[in-house]
This record gives C-alpha cells, sequence and structure tokens, in this order.
C-alpha cells in the first residue's frame, strides 16, 4: 500500500496515514469488508514505526470507519452517510484542462442507445439481433483454443494478428471474389479501429477527406476528433454521384476517399458498375487512397452481386476494410484490412503503436469458428432471416406510415432509410417518438452538414423479430401522425 | 460470391468467370477442398445465363483446377506447382503510395522478440513469464462470464468499459493507496493503447513531449510515429532530474510530461519523493499534463513504497495509467487510465472513434478474476518469485559478468539495466551474443537521441527461473568477452 507521507509536515505521520483510510473509506473507495493491511506490513511499506500505524488505526476504528476481528484482521465499515462526498465539480482545472472544454469536436457525439427500456423498441440501433449469435458454438471454439494452446493464447499475438486467422479471412475473401494474401491481411479492433488506423496513418489535422453524403455517422466523428474536414458528396440509388466526386478532388485535394459501396449505411444503396470503375480511375487520376468499408456486403437479399471495389484495383489503390461484427458479436471487436504496399506496412506500425497487437485468445477462437463452411452456412441463415424482417418492415411502412414517407427498397444490409413527411423533421419527431415507445436513428448524425439530415430517419430491421417490427412502426406511425397534427390523415 | 465482370468486354463473360477462379486456385487464396457455388446459384449473384457458368466450370476441370463430385458439388484441387505466382513487387505504386516509403519513422522499429528460437534465451523481452498466469482461474471466470451473462456477454460494453470492471479497478487502486472514482476511470486496450489515446488527444505532430532518457521504447516509436519530437530529461539514481525538466519546460513547452515514477522502463530507479512533489509543482507552473505510467508500481521486493504522482495531483494535474498486463496475461489487452475533468470526457471520446469499447467478455472474465483479495495473492506470489530471480540475475552478473559492468540495483519491477564495459557497445555485442544463444534489448531504442543508448543493455530477470537466468548470464558473459578481445581478463 502506498500512501502519500510529507515527513516535513506539521501534522503528524499517524494523522496523515489516518486521513487517507478516512478519504478512501468515506468516498467508497474502499468498500466495507475491505482488509486492511498488517500493522507490521503497512509500517515496512511506509517506512515508518508500527506504533505509528497503530496509532492511525485506533482513530480510525474509534470513529467507526473500521473494527478488527480478532484472529483474521482489521476490516473496513461501511462509510457514515452523513458525511457529504467531495464532488470534482468545484476543482479548479489547470489551464490545459480549460483548453480542453474548447474542443467542441469532442463532444458533439452520438450516445451509444441503451438496450431497451422500458420496452421501448430502439430501431435506431446499429447493431443485429443477439440471438442469432452462435454463442454456444464460439464457446467452444474459445475452450478449445484454450486447451490447444495453453498459455500461447494469452501471450501476444503477431502484430498483424493471428497468422491462422489471417489466412482464414483470406480464404472467406477468395470465397467471395476477392483474392489476396495473408501477408495483406491486418486484424483490427474491429471495423471502427481500421478507420481509426486509416485516418491516424494518411490525415492530419487541416486535411480534407471525402464521404459519402450521407455516411457512417461515428465515421464522422472520428475524422471531427482528428479535425479533419469532411466533404460529402451527395449520393443517389446507384450510391456515390462519382461526377460530383471529380469537382471535389480537383478543388479541395483530398488525402482519402471513404466510401461504402454495398449496402451503404444508412442509405443502404449500392454503387453501380460503371460508377465502381469511374471511381476506381478518378481516384488513380488524382492521386486519392480509397478507403473501401464492406460492412455489410454480402448481406444481400435480391439482386446481381458487385464485385468489391478491392477486385477493381490495379494495385495499391484500395485499403479494403471488413470484419465480422455485424454477422457474428459485436463485443469481439474483430474486424480486418486489406492493403499492399507501403501503406500496409505503415498501418502495421501504426497498429502496433496504437495498441501492439489484436487479443489473441479472442483471435484463435474465432479462427476455429470461421472455417469457410460454418461461415458462409451462417451468413446464409442470417440472409433468410433478416430479408424476411426486411419484407416484414417495409410491409408494416407501407401499412402504418403516412404515404409521403420516401424510401429506396434496400436489397441488403441492415437499414431502411427514410425521408420524412415534408412537415416533419428527424430532430422534432424523436421525443414524440420516444414518448410512444420506440426511437430511430436521426438524420443530422449521418450528414457532413447536419441540417441536412432532418428529413431522415434510419431505421434498423436486422435487430428484430417482425413483430417487434410490427409494433415499433405501429408506434412510429402514431408518432409522426401525432408530430404532423390533423393535417396528415394517413393511416 | 461476387466476381468483376466487364459486359463491354471482348472477352466472353464465360472466360472472366474461369479466369477470376483460376487465379484464386493458382494463388492459394481458394485452398484445395473448396465447394465451388452451385451454378445456378453463381449464375443468379452474377447475372448470367446457368450456361455461362457452366461453360467456366467445363474449362476449369478440363485444366485440371476443380473437379465435380457427383452428389456432393464442385471442388478446387491443388493448383499446378509449375505455375509461377505473381509478385507484388513489380506492381507501380500509386504516388501516395511512393509518398509512404518516406514516412521512415513508421519504418524504424524495433520487433517483437520472437519466443526461444533454437534454446535461445531471450533475455530483452519485455514479458513476464507466461507460466506464472492464472490460467486456470481465468478459464473459470470466462466460462461463469458466458453462462451469467449469455449474449450480453458478446454486445458492446459500455465506451469507458464495462461498470463493475470500472469500480474493481477502483477497490484494487484503493488498496495500493490510490483513491478516484468508477466515473475517472476509462478500461483500454492495455498501456499501450492508453498512451496512444492520450498522445491523439494532446499532441499535434510538431509538438514536444518530454521524456525520460531512457524512457519505453514502444512510446518513442509512437511518438515518432504521430511525428512528435521528444526531448529526453536524463535520469539518474534517483530518477528523471527534475531541475533539467525546468529548463525543458522554460525552453521547448513541451504539451505532455510522460514518466514512469516507479521502477522505471528500463532503468528500473524509483522518482524519489522530493522530486516527486517538485514534478508536479513544475507541471502547474508550466501548464504541462503529466502522464503517470504506472506499469509495474506493486512489483516492489525491497525498500519503501512511493505514492503515485497521482496521490499527490491536486486536481486533473496527472492523467494515470497502468493496466494488467505485466502481472497477468498480456494478449487480453486490458489496461486503464484514470483522469478527471475535461481530460477524462475528452479520453473516453477519443476511445470511441478508435474502437468503440474494449471487447466485453474479456472485461467480464478479468472484473470476476480480479477481486481484491485474489489479485493482491497473486501480486504477492509474483514479488516472492521475481525477488528471487531478480537476485539469481545480480549473482549471476557478480559471477559471470566482466567486473567493469556497472549497474544500479533494481528494487522492483522487471529489469537490470545494465552499463557495457567501455570497449563495448549493445548494437555490436547483439550479434555475438545471438551467436552464443542469448539475446538482450539493446540501449539505443530507449534514448530519444538513440546512439546515447550504446553503452547500455536491458535485461529481464522476471521472464525466466534461476536455471535459465544462470545460463544466459553464463552466454553474455562469453559474449562479452569474445567481444572485449583478450583485453579483458576478467573470469
Amino acid at each position: 500500500m502506498r500512501i502519500p507521507l510529507d515527513r516535513d509536515s506539521k501534522t503528524p505521520l499517524y494523522r496523515q496515514i489516518e486521513a487517507s483510510f478516512r478519504k478512501a473509506i468515506e468516498s467508497g473507495s474502499l468498500p466495507p469488508q475491505t482488509r486492511l493491511p498488517a500493522s507490521r506490513r503497512l509500517a515496512s511499506d511506509l517506512g515508518v514505526s508500527r506504533i505509528t500505524v497503530e496509532e492511525a488505526y485506533a482513530e480510525l476504528v474509534a470513529d467507526g470507519l473500521i473494527a478488527s476481528r480478532p484472529g483474521s484482521g482489521t476490516f473496513t465499515l461501511p462509510p457514515c452517510s452523513l458525511w457529504p462526498r467531495r464532488g470534482t465539480d468545484e476543482t479548479s482545472w489547470p489551464l490545459w484542462q480549460e483548453h480542453l472544454r474548447l474542443r467542441k469536436e469532442l463532444f458533439e457525439r452520438g450516445k451509444t442507445e441503451p438496450a431497451a427500456v422500458r420496452r421501448l423498441i430502439p430501431l435506431g440501433t446499429g447493431l443485429v439481433d443477439s440471438s442469432l449469435f452462435p454463442i454456444g458454438d464460439f464457446r467452444k471454439a474459445l475452450a478449445r483454443a484454450m486447451r490447444r494452446d495453453g498459455a500461447g493464447a494469452f501471450d501476444y499475438s503477431e502484430e498483424s494478428g493471428y497468422e491462422p486467422l489471417r489466412r482464414t479471412i483470406v480464404h472467406v475473401l477468395a470465397s467471395q471474389g476477392l483474392q489476396t494474401d495473408a501477408r495483406n491481411v491486418l486484424i483490427t479492433a474491429g471495423s471502427q479501429q481500421s478507420l481509426a488506423l486509416v485516418a491516424q496513418l494518411l490525415l492530419s489535422p487541416g486535411d480534407t477527406v471525402v464521404v459519402e453524403s450521407p455516411t457512417y455517422s461515428v465515421a464522422l466523428e472520428l475524422f471531427r476528433a482528428f479535425r479533419v474536414q469532411c466533404v460529402g458528396v451527395p449520393t443517389d440509388e446507384d450510391g456515390m454521384q462519382v461526377d460530383a466526386l471529380e469537382k471535389v478532388l480537383q478543388q479541395r485535394h483530398p488525402r482519402l476517399i471513404y466510401t461504402m459501396p454495398n449496402f451503404q449505411n444508412p442509405s443502404g444503396v449500392c454503387l453501380s458498375a460503371p460508377r465502381r470503375r469511374d471511381l476506381i480511375l478518378l481516384a488513380d487520376r488524382y492521386n486519392a487512397p480509397i478507403l473501401e468499408d464492406d460492412f455489410v456486403g454480402d448481406l444481400r437479399y435480391e439482386g446481381r452481386a458487385q464485385p468489391a471495389l478491392k477486385t477493381l484495383d490495379p494495385g495499391g489503390r484500395v485499403v479494403y476494410m471488413s470484419g465480422f461484427s455485424k454477422m457474428l458479436m459485436p463485443g469481439l471487436r474483430i474486424g480486418f484490412l486489406v492493403a499492399e504496399g507501403p501503406v500496409y506496412d505503415c498501418l502495421v506500425s501504426i497498429k502496433r503503436v496504437n495498441d501492439l497487437a489484436s487479443p489473441n485468445l479472442v483471435q484463435r477462437a474465432l479462427d476455429l469458428y470461421v472455417s469457410v463452411g460454418r461461415y458462409q452456412a451462417h451468413l446464409r441463415r442470417c440472409c433468410r432471416v433478416f430479408r424476411e424482417r426486411r419484407d416484414a418492415m417495409l410491409e408494416a411502412i407501407a401499412r402504418r406510415l403516412p404515404a409521403d414517407c420516401r424510401l429506396t427498397r434496400p436489397r441488403g444490409g441492415l437499414f431502411v432509410w427514410l425521408r420524412l413527411p415534408k412537415s416533419l423533421s428527424a430532430t422534432s419527431l424523436l421525443p414524440v417518438a420516444h414518448k410512444e415507445g420506440v426511437t430511430f436513428a436521426p438524420g443530422p448524425a449521418f450528414f457532413p452538414a447536419r441540417e441536412e439530415g432532418e428529413p431522415f430517419i434510419r431505421l434498423n430491421f436486422a435487430a428484430f423479430s417482425p413483430e417487434v417490427i410490427e409494433e415499433g412502426i405501429a408506434r412510429l406511425g402514431r408518432a409522426m401522425r401525432r408530430a404532423c397534427g390533423a393535417a396528415h390523415g394517413a393511416k
């Protein structure tokens, strides 16, 4: 135990020791029934006499803060609840802390939506239904990894990630039409870290990054936190408007193009094949790296599969990122990047200085779980379930929401992106919906220029059963009608 | 499956499909015995006729790349090994990739030392002995967390970390004399991420950071990767020379002071009590945040315990970091920060954009494992074992190394920091030692000005049994004598 003692102080040492324990007990940081060190031991730790420690303990006993039990030691008692806890608000912060208050970009952020409180239906969630996770199989994989690898499962993994898992990822990608090599795969702590590593490597404060408008909200938070300018390129039913992109490339010289070509978050649209080729050509012409976020590229429910941009890459133009979070357990925090050339080596270095490597045990268990066949089977099951849920949501929307709601039928992914009736805004609708027992992801979070998002909301169909979807959309319909007032007669 | 098809190309579609599979099989990314999609399914995925797919498959069958097994499907065969694999070295990289080659700071980095190859004794390792890890107990904690929490164990945790674990950390810290609150604790992916988050928040390219000279090598890598200037303050047997620090604060206006006051890595020294108070006062006077890295503060084998700088903090001056990696399993990648005020909120935001949150299951299992009592018991056991190993190493050094090796007897921690005889340098000694079957951590990696490290090497006593230490130091002695030539007659 280490207690700060001031040997030059007028306060006797035993009083200083007593005060330290008193503070810990009253603040609750030493909970009741905590055993205190024996006086002999503490005296030696602090370099004081044993009598000094015993005097301090005697004061605490007298004040009812600790008690000794013969034969088993000295223990803390519950603190007297009449003592006020000192708030930290009164502290005067150093100047550098006051400056941090001005870093507004760090405080403007979405809140992770709490899980269903008071039977709220959180249609705004970005997650999928955890009841679909193959938890039993994964638990077996964990146990097998520990049995097989012993202490090795708890050591650091290679910096680029556990090699067998990288090979497994290569096989999964090959079965999806993307060919790469384990030497070009970097395991990350989920897609968010993939984004963060690329941003740390390629962007400096003041740089410009091109994003789709709308785009993934936490990517916008990330770029803002790194003090990077986000320029949005509008999207339509064929994805990013690539001709608008060219103007941005000419005028703004962005250092990165961040895109989700498949079932984009939040809009659900896919980039068309001709635009994919144009995007690669433009990025090459203007010397801008592409970061392809393929977060749900294989959750397709109808229509033709589009190749990843990465498969069109003539070499080293595209950094590809994906992960397992949407299909498997998001709390595992495992994703990956695919890249070639100097950028790959630099990303490994950046990963190393960020956290040395991702947790080894989880990587080993995931590798045992994800064989191509098992993963594909789980994927097929997810597709079947999510297609049904999408249909349920589209059908409920048609029946339950005002007729002037507009949407593009998503052919895959997790989300319906809804344009509200003209008289409504996402921000004003949210509290009304909350009262009705349903929430959604409001549009502004997804736009570089937040106000452009007011006409939109994002709904997740993949996380709920058709029955819950039906009820959630019914509540949303009631909320919309209440918010619109009597103007809308839609049923 | 997604294969890029060019419908305007003169190459027929079946040839394009065939070429894509051929490339995947020959490159090894589709391994032998992979089942190909049924032709009907692939045709629908790609929006081509079934006959087109069948033609492509027929070509691959004819070339011996795939084979069909009646009743079970079409499978890949081992690729013909006569086909050369196309290297990626010939690729012409885009210009932005060529620029990355110039980011030298990202390529100058230490290599994680491989585990004992060819009976090498890697005395340079930064890890402790994995045979001490309580793996059985931790496995039980994992199983219990999954049983108790079901799918909840696999969801995202709170951004600041799993709340019960933060409370447990508060109790552990209180039992060590540091009082805080769970609202001031942030769970990170190990100490490396703690460092990275603080650096991302407080430092921009071109800023100056104060470090001890020598200091933790991967911290130097991190600051260099972030293009931050490192200014070293010399250390002696009482730790950082705080009067030298004042000059640096006046002249360089650093944005951060990074310090390890207890059993410093690599030197093993502790900052004296008067210097601790001076450091806090100086940091306050010059408005510089202190990052206190207390990586092994409780691995003390003798002498008086020093309070953490954080306990002397009048409020919001010190960001404290520690973790479990050294005492428990490093591959778990769980560490924590303690901070108050705006800096805490900003660090949570930076953590969120970096990876959303640390893996939930691991946090829950760790919380179940680390009760104050169990952790303290494990700590006591580690201290007993490591003290014995330290003594073994000091004794072996006295007997086996040239008499003009100099060292400060470490009173805790993991390392002996050795000054080599004048005629030797770490860099030239390393290959000789390697040939003798022992390695060490060479000094230059630990100094902001690398060349200042040539007289030093770091040896780890905590990772090896006394027998292995004896043998390792014997080999090191032989290497030194060989490197010195006949000049040294020391036995």
